[in-house]
């Protein structure tokens, strides 16, 4: 007989998954290999150490173990704030009248504030073995910025952020909780690289972009002794290590005997999503089980369901390697009225060739919509959502009302990758009826396609 | 054989306490009584009913019940971030290299960020029992609005919010979560009351005070049909509701076999530092167990440190009843350098019975070193606290530092209220170096004094 499910199921520490999965070894077509910009031909661990610690470098690289052991110092680190709950959304249920079973996996639950610190602190740890004084990153809304920050205040790491200068003066508030946690944050364009003495001489006020911030956070790792550039999406050992939600949102469906029929989360670079589907996906390319995976972006920022398929920069800068990716092109930068995160123009490699080879669906919500979700979600669940996170409920609510159509007990299982504390903002926009939605049109997306490499 | 403690003790969903524990029905002597600021008698029920609703002024008058059961829609309210986790602050006391054992209740894992929700949630739900259409209530910071539009949200009460202006404007981000759960919030004094009307006249340009904000909410409840004011600290039915921090502490520890030999909290009204402490206070006043209660205050507003205990106004207007309490007079108002909360001139009618009677120890500690131990905290520990709880967190660790002098090996616990994501202005002034002490002279305090009531 089924056992009664709480709202809240924590997982005991011993619980706590030992290894992270990587989904590649399971993959009978791999994702494409990155490729050196200069050459055109695949990087070689040698090059990929130049810009990445070397152990991430080698999980960059390595499509074939399925299991490594995650080092007893992440893991120390991990049971502060994990494992984390997996919540029935009982109050939700009720309230939309739906024969669905509806649960949510919440990163939101540590003061990064998202699943970013999942990662982090892995790539803080492998800096640290290294011997390495620091790491430099860019952050543009500023939450992989402090689950950075927040890492190497734990391992001593020198901690640079390049910060795009209009979220530098937009969210003071962000900026000051990395510093609380030690980091040195500087608004990018900056004087401080050269990149960014180029562009400020170019473009004197300008309020800066993600891909500037990237170019100066990699030419700060390579000119300075000791540090090396991090990144917290897109990668696929940030995949990798954000595996810890997926491992543990399986533990505790398996303890539960709760099977998902749909499993949703937001996609923008894919670190959640990844992270969430890797051992389920796993168990459907082995053949043990069936799963609908449904990946959601912000229709104004439509990679999965508008972009290509195709080799593409991965920066604006185009200093990073290449990587095969849907994408809208590296040029391509969302509307300004675009509040809603996710405003990455590719998607991870692996992501990409599972969505090409038809394993994952995908589809794209308008922002509104998004943030009427995500108030509806605050007023029912109790937690206020970050807007990444808000596709997801959007799309789990969506689902939901299709079972109260057919009478369908289906169970869906999305990703609530964090909170919204810094994101009122955007908040405000919608309470005030001021927020508009925006869907590019077929020129818009012709612009950035023409910036693709010949590959 | 003593078993490992984890990292979080999350106790199960059929561990969280069914009754409140009211403190006072052990009490030998029990907290004076409310005065009726008109007749100077203890007021009546009729009386207070006015005021409040008709169940929570009895839950006010009532010395005697030990435990109330808490109705199941609370309960199944506190399901949805309840129990809440004890953690073993293993991190902590391996930086501070300390023999003692340092535990804390953690109250911010909900989107209120504070303990302030367990009160909300039932006197909105008593509210609701009683047919009314809503209720009022001011903030400052935002903390209680928050947590009282929450629990509104959640069954379909009317919330008005009047929110001391000067914060209104500086915490624009507190005021769109309240908006975000559908409260109405006005920034006060307003032109809404006829106090709002007055105190604008008399002081054109006013930016407002807790006091000002508080008539505004009592007169607005009092003269809309349906409508009670509610209050999220002082009062003793918010240190019943507040007794589920404690109960589920016991019953951790209980589980766990902790015994802690020192408890702290931070007090401003006193009601998360009354909630933690009441049953074990219990224990100790019925001669069960012993331990050392420490209430933590800033030395800027002093009230169980160098107030008098004394009947006074509990609110700058004069409307609400008269309570003895340790107080620094109604007039008093922090310095306006003060950043860390806990501004309240009073402190709780029941906690400063049992500080009278020296069951409960009390100390002051400076901002600067608040936001130090804060920041040490949050880097160790892996959360950003409020400045109110880093009152806390400074006394359990100049505790646990006298622990590594003496080699005991005390075990402390403290509470730890809620997170500071929206106090970074007070922590960009601690990063900055901008931020400074101040301890109110004998002669500031005397004008404090020069205005209690003659009683």
């Amino acid at each position: 007989m089924a056992q009664k499910i709480p709202y809240k199921i924590y997982l005991s520490e011993d619980e706590l998954p030992k290894q992270w999965y990587n989904v590649r070894a399971d993959m009978k077509t791999k994702p494409a290999p990155l490729l050196n910009p200069g050459t055109g031909k695949p990087v070689t661990l040698d090059e990929l150490s130049q810009i990445f610690c070397t152990e991430l470098a080698k999980q960059e690289l390595d499509n074939d173990t399925a299991y490594i052991d995650i080092p007893e110092e992440i893991l120390s680190f991990y049971r502060m704030y994990r494992p984390s709950p997996l919540t029935r959304a009982y109050f939700l249920e009720k309230a939309l009248d739906t024969p669905a079973k509806i649960y949510y996996k919440f990163e939101g639950n540590n003061t990064s504030g998202s699943h970013k610190l999942n990662s982090s602190i892995a790539q803080a740890y492998y800096a640290k073995q290294q011997g390495l004084k620091g790491v430099t990153t860019e952050t543009g809304a500023g939450q992989w910025g402090t689950a950075l920050a927040m890492a190497c205040a734990y391992f001593g790491l020198d901690c640079k952020v390049f910060m795009v200068k209009c979220s530098y003066e937009q969210k003071p508030f962000r900026r000051e909780v990395m510093r609380t946690y030690g980091a040195d944050v500087t608004p990018s364009p900056s004087e401080t690289t050269e990149v960014g003495r180029k562009i400020l001489k170019e473009f004197p006020g300008t309020s800066g972009s993600l891909g500037c911030a990237i170019s100066e956070a990699v030419e700060c790792a390579v000119t300075n002794e000791g540090y090396r550039y991090v990144l917290g999406s897109v990668l696929s050992q940030v995949l990798l290590h954000q595996s810890i939600i997926g491992l543990e949102t399986m533990t505790a469906c398996d303890k539960y005997d709760i099977k998902p029929d749909i499993i949703i989360g937001c996609a923008g670079g894919g670190s959640n999503l990844g992270g969430l589907i890797s051992p389920f996906m796993g168990r459907k390319l082995r053949g043990e089980a069936d799963y609908q995976f449904i990946a959601v972006e912000p229709a104004s920022c439509p990679s999965l369901t508008r972009g290509k398929y195709a080799y593409d920069y991965c920066d604006t800068g185009k200093v990073c390697p290449l990587a095969k990716m849907y994408t809208l092109g590296s040029g391509f930068i969302p509307s300004p009225n675009h509040a809603g995160g996710l405003r990455y123009h590719g998607m991870s490699s692996v992501l990409s060739e599972l969505y090409a080879e038809g394993l994952m669906e995908a589809k794209s919500v308008e922002q509104t919509s998004v943030f009427a979700a995500a108030q509806q979600f605050a007023r029912i669940e109790g937690t206020l959502p970050a807007p990444e996170s808000s596709h997801a409920i959007k799309a789990a609510i969506d689902e939901a009302l299709k079972c109260k159509e057919t009478g369908e007990e289906k169970t869906i299982l999305f990703g609530l990758t964090g909170t919204g504390y810094f994101d009122m903002v955007a908040y405000q926009k919608f309470n005030d009826g001021q927020m508009t939605d925006y869907i590019p049109t077929d020129e818009d997306l012709a612009k950035g396609f023409a910036g693709l490499p010949e590959i």
